[in-house]
């Protein structure tokens, strides 16, 4: 039980901290509608066998799509780090070997962390592998994606803010029951930090088994959200992103970055950027040099779909976190309506909402235009910050509500795009209300680059 | 002669990179009459002896002034960290040990970096310190400030964007000849990594010689900028501020930072606070916290003036880097208006510019509130990034001069802050282009808390 009432005390202090006015009542009032999963849920069950791999989640592991990154944790010694794989169930005619790492904080010091990193794989092929040894090993499968290519169709899942709730559970179920192919995942993962006393990081490992029956099985694109800094200087912890860059790894060094914390991959007729709201972005620093070399080199005649993704949203008419994002949009809003991006996807807020294609990059201090827009040129801008964390709704939006906003609705879910082609897509938003066939949101686009 | 070759190839390239529109003119103009010293220069001479202590320099070593931060190097082999003090030129009753550390950059490796910090020094006194041993030993002085109290004077200088050239031999002379008992350096310092090839560090090591008639004999309180990113991928050197963090320590610790890159220190009846330009800012973020819990811990009845140091100015009506503080503004203005902080410094622009009491802070997205207004609460803001480095002077201001603005020239020159009593300072520029006694532009400052 004090896992609950440590999460409790904490969302409420954290409300008090972190809200800027006036949505303290209606954030109280959902709170006590959105509990965490109590230890012995059995999305959180270790698996069977001693030191058994457990947490596995599996990502983009290079550029194009034939490399996978499989990461697990064994826990009680470090154990094998060979990944075997194969074409064929208990089959596995290859093998690679990862590395193993562990980290402390405070008072928690994790399990051996497992990374290996599977290249040079066949396009649209599924794959079986195994890990750990014995009675303790376990079998998964995964599927890469088609080439790189104009009219891949693909089919991407996204999902923020998740946490370890019976509404995140719902989510992830509901996303599970779909036809998603890959999750772009914006953001704020387990939720750990919020947990008494001191970030309990065993909720990094509970977070990790719950997500599994998703994450071993389809690659998951990591953003990394507020929640993932782990900045606890009143304990010695210092380094932003600890617990975080040391379970997720994700190939980087593929797209010529210096910092895990943003990084592209392309995936069938993606491109997809991911940022970092909370490193520095201000001119000549490192993620600004890389994102403006970056944009360059997308090829739209290879990869029609800009896609970025980030935490903190630029456009949120939600009371929540107004405004948060204000700093990293006056830096690179202007780069993301020249190169033509389709769609930005950020979490952040615990709501959902979705822009008309605007912008506001006119201002310059003197001449007063510091209006959102419509811009044909521009991306949409959509806040999926509603995976169902403990922290609860936001159920309080600005109003009126602002011209840029086309939809919005505090209610827990995901999102889907399912890219037909160079020139359509599919964007729905699910509802986890309701059931399976529901489209709550939805809009066709058009590609910025092909229309 | 490759260095100056080298130099003016890369101001041109970093003219065609970072100039935002419509200022490459004027400054190809300007960059002719701002070389830089050739290394056989007086300024950079070795000192003689074996290994002796070269570009020594001081800063503040604790929160209140009675710490000092003694660093140099020692070129040939480590030889003694210890720094022999006392209060007559030849005794040194006391004695404290330092560390040494070198790095690497690319192909070049430092000398030995040597660190000591000198604590629990009488206020208002004189101390005398040797480096090194033997016939190589060098011998130097500071004064310490008066103690930490709201009448207590004191005159600081303000210098930034120093470089090595002929203009910046002239911005330290002249500063030198003043009163100056402390410099406040708003970043850039020696331009190293504009120095082909590969960020030439023995620039590094010719700016400490440089500057060393100033920075052994008074504190320098030091702010990173842009050139201490000193990041080349193209080279494997993906550590931003390696040198400069290497060669320049602060006393983060003291205020309870993480970072040396931001930072605050008490002297005399002044409350400094350091901000990093080009380290992560956002919500959450650790400079974020620190600042918001550093504002709190202000007491004006101890330190009434309030002053704050960084890097790329918010207010800037130079068609050189304008706008490129815009991001931080957006983060951070509120605060400082909040606290009624007297006066902040920026170098960065190669020109001069102050202006009124103003502020932007009521824009909320949808309301159209986006001009400068005059606001009797907001600091002053000056810009003094017209220290005299090869780049050369920043000479289109943007037309007309808009309203915020209260004086601007391009010239290269310092500042200075002469602070009589809990209400009264006297702030004034000197260009370097005037003798001694002229004050190119002056004002009187009434304390934002006292008035």
């Amino acid at each position: 039980m004090w896992e609950r009432r440590g999460i409790y005390a904490l969302a409420l202090l954290s409300c008090l901290i972190c809200c800027d006015g006036g949505v303290t009542s209606s954030y109280r009032r959902k709170l006590a509608a959105t509990e965490d999963m109590p230890l012995d849920s059995d999305v959180f069950e270790v698996p069977k066998g001693f030191n058994a791999p457990q947490q596995v989640h599996i990502t983009q592991g290079d550029i194009d799509g034939r490399g996978v990154i499989i990461s697990w944790i064994t826990p009680s010694e470090s154990g094998s780090s060979t990944v075997s794989y194969g074409l064929e169930k208990g089959k596995y005619a290859h093998s690679a070997q990862g590395k193993v790492q562990r980290y402390r904080f405070y008072n928690y010091t994790s399990g051996f962390i497992h990374h290996c990193t599977i290249n040079n794989l066949e396009y649209n092929t599924k794959y079986y592998y195994k890990l750990g040894e014995g009675v303790s090993a376990r079998e998964f499968w995964f599927s890469t994606p088609p080439p790189v290519g104009p009219d891949a169709a693909y089919t991407f899942g996204i999902i923020g803010d998740l946490g370890q709730t019976f509404d995140s559970n719902k989510t992830l179920q509901h996303y599970r029951e779909g036809n998603g192919q890959a999750v772009l995942y914006v953001g704020d993962l387990s939720y750990a930090d919020n947990y008494y006393p001191f970030h309990d990081n065993r909720r990094w490992d509970t977070w990790g088994r719950f997500v599994e029956s998703s994450t071993a099985y389809q690659p998951w694109i990591w953003t990394a959200g507020n929640h993932e800094l782990d900045f606890a200087p009143e304990v010695g912890e210092n380094e932003p992103f600890k617990p975080y860059l040391s379970r997720f790894h994700v190939p980087y060094h593929a797209s010529n970055s210096t910092s895990p914390l943003w990084y592209s991959i392309r995936r069938a007729s993606a491109h997809i950027i991911v940022l970092s709201s909370y490193s520095a972005y201000g001119k000549y620093t490192p993620q600004y040099r890389w994102l403006n070399d970056e944009l360059k080199s997308v090829d739209r005649n290879k990869t029609p779909w800009l896609i970025v993704l980030m935490h903190s949203p630029w456009y949120n008419s939600n009371g929540y976190h107004y405004m948060e994002g204000e700093s990293m949009r006056v830096q690179f809003e202007s780069w993301l309506v020249n190169y033509k991006v389709d769609i930005v996807f950020a979490g952040h807020v615990h709501a959902y909402e979705r822009t008309h294609r605007i912008s506001n990059i006119a201002y310059n201090i003197v001449n007063g235009k510091c209006t959102p827009v419509r811009n044909d040129s521009a991306p949409v801008y959509v806040t999926i910050g509603d995976g169902g964390n403990a922290e609860g709704l936001a159920a309080e939006f600005t109003e009126p509500q602002p011209d840029y906003s086309a939809f919005r609705e505090a209610s827990f879910g995901h999102a889907m795009l399912e890219i037909k082609n160079r020139t359509h897509a599919l964007y729905y938003w699910h509802r986890n209300d309701d059931g399976k066939a529901v489209m709550a949101d939805s809009v066709w686009l058009t590609n910025q680059y092909w229309q």
